[in-house]
């Protein structure tokens, strides 16, 4: 695994370094659930997470790592795109750690989740919708700033962080048979499967994905990164970006498939999610719900009996929720 | 205590009773949560709790008890009145025990709940709105068909399996300074009341009470038990019923005050819930939410640190949600 960003023993090193900070979150179960899916499900609640998102893991291992050991930091300066759940755990950590943050969002992004990146003390710097957009913006402000760029998902120690999740979802369901995960830009994904795959080499891992994003569907299907041309319109507002050049290997290497779920199937995941487990779930992490429950799934081996999902958040627009709900 | 329609050791004993088949249900923190209502708040999460509320200890408590050491059940029948929670617990429990369970719904019960109750195998018969109308069919019922009458709020058996929820918190959290709780009927506040007190006897119990149907409020003041005139409009559908004879005494003499919350402020703690703590909590429970963080709360004195809330369910209608979250 030489040509890989990162190893299993950076997630081990990752687990150490969030330890104090980061929640070890639990496993939920359902009886309901398990009916719906003809398998036995375990879902790892990284809603409850800090900042109600998975981000938080990764966020901490970067900044840590990144000063730790820095004595004077009042110059320290990081720089990030988010779509809101990144941006809150690196404000709030970056706060944790006496550093400037500063979060490239797009200026149509809701007001609640500008407000809670804000509200954790990062500066808030807008620009259009689009990759090229957010690239500009991000590069002109850690040029401006001398700020270091944190990507969301494409920097081995927010990968390593997010990794912790393969860790620890093992030590609480030892016998998982595989774990369905959202993928975006695939930092979650892939430290899952550096982490997972190093654990229980048997173990299969599946990603999930809206087939209004659906770039890791299609490069796995082509074996090869084909990104998406434009901003996707799905709901999983987490999920608009594509694979990118540090996750594809180890995601094509490890993944077992990818499976898209329409934005029907979103919704009815999110009132699945509220109506029988009593939890608020992200479009995001509702994806991999859906995904769980969709006839692809379904058709697996029946040897895949015991599956993990990561419910990677549950940061989402009262307002928003409303609408899906009618 | 003699004058109680039970003692702790009826508690002591439910909690036996119910350990093979009712969940330990977990206890959560939210920082964000502490801040707004200046305590250390734990909140019971009742509404992971098997039928999602609290409902399943006093059901599962009763029926074990009128059915376990009888060999022939065939002809065992049992009757309630039930706005939703109760009745899902009772035929779920009936179905568990092998005996035949009818269930009095208004006619305008939400057509989620009824499908609910009849999901578990209960029989449902409606009634008009209102006390008499619900104490009319209830009786007709138990006489045409020989079934026993199961009172949600009254029955003593439901009472101490209620009540099995004191124990559980002051086992989890020992040092409570104070439990904050619905009232309805009373069945679980008086429950709640005998074990913790029993425990703990210098723990304060609060009563939380919708404005909208606060006869225990008025009860509480005028020292005698003052029933609602008429069905009150509330959307905390689970506590429009009165505090009744069995729980009156009980509540009487072991709550500090009760303190009542506006609608909208019920509808705020549910937006609080869902979008702080990810958790999908029913008005009725919300209500308790609402009521720590009331100004007459906050004017209590602060040796009131560590505070208990009962988050007695999780069960609600997904198209009212809709339209409270607009």
């Amino acid at each position: 695994m030489g040509e890989y960003c990162l190893t299993y023993k950076d997630v081990e090193e990752a687990v150490e370094r969030i330890k104090p900070a980061a929640h070890v979150t639990p496993i939920m179960t359902s009886k309901t659930m398990d009916g719906l899916a003809g398998r036995e499900l375990f879902f790892k609640c990284e809603l409850f997470q800090k900042c109600g998102a998975f981000k938080f893991r990764g966020a901490y291992n970067a900044l840590s790592k990144l000063v730790d050991n820095v004595e004077d930091r009042s110059g320290i300066k990081v720089v990030t795109y988010s779509s809101g759940n990144f941006g809150q755990a690196l404000g709030l950590i970056a706060r944790m750690k006496k550093i400037q943050a500063f979060v490239v969002m797009q200026n149509n992004t809701s007001q609640s989740k500008i407000s809670a990146v804000e509200g954790y003390g990062a500066k808030v710097v807008f620009c259009e919708p689009g990759e090229k957009a957010k690239e500009a913006m991000k590069n002109k402000v850690a040029e401006e700033q001398d700020a270091i760029y944190i990507s969301t998902s494409q920097n081995p120690d927010i990968i390593a962080g997010a990794g912790t999740l393969g860790i620890e979802i093992l030590n609480q369901v030892p016998d998982l048979d595989a774990i369905v995960a959202p993928v975006s830009g695939g930092g979650m994904l892939a430290g899952i499967c550096i982490a997972a795959k190093h654990i229980k080499p048997d173990i299969k891992i599946f990603a999930a994905e809206p087939l209004n994003a659906d770039d890791c569907a299609k490069s796995f299907a082509a074996k090869k990164r084909i990104p998406l041309p434009d901003v996707p319109d799905t709901i999983a507002d987490g999920l608009r970006a594509s694979v990118g050049p540090n996750t594809w290997p180890i995601i094509k290497d490890n993944v077992e498939d990818v499976i898209t779920v329409t934005e029907e199937q979103i919704v009815q995941a999110i009132k699945l999610m509220l109506e029988r487990m009593k939890i608020c779930v992200e479009p995001s992490a509702c994806v991999a719900v859906a995904a769980v429950l969709s006839d692809k799934f379904k058709a697996l081996p029946s040897s895949i009996k015991r599956v993990g999902i990561i419910l990677s958040g549950g940061n989402l627009d009262l307002s928003k929720l409303s609408t899906w709900l009618r």
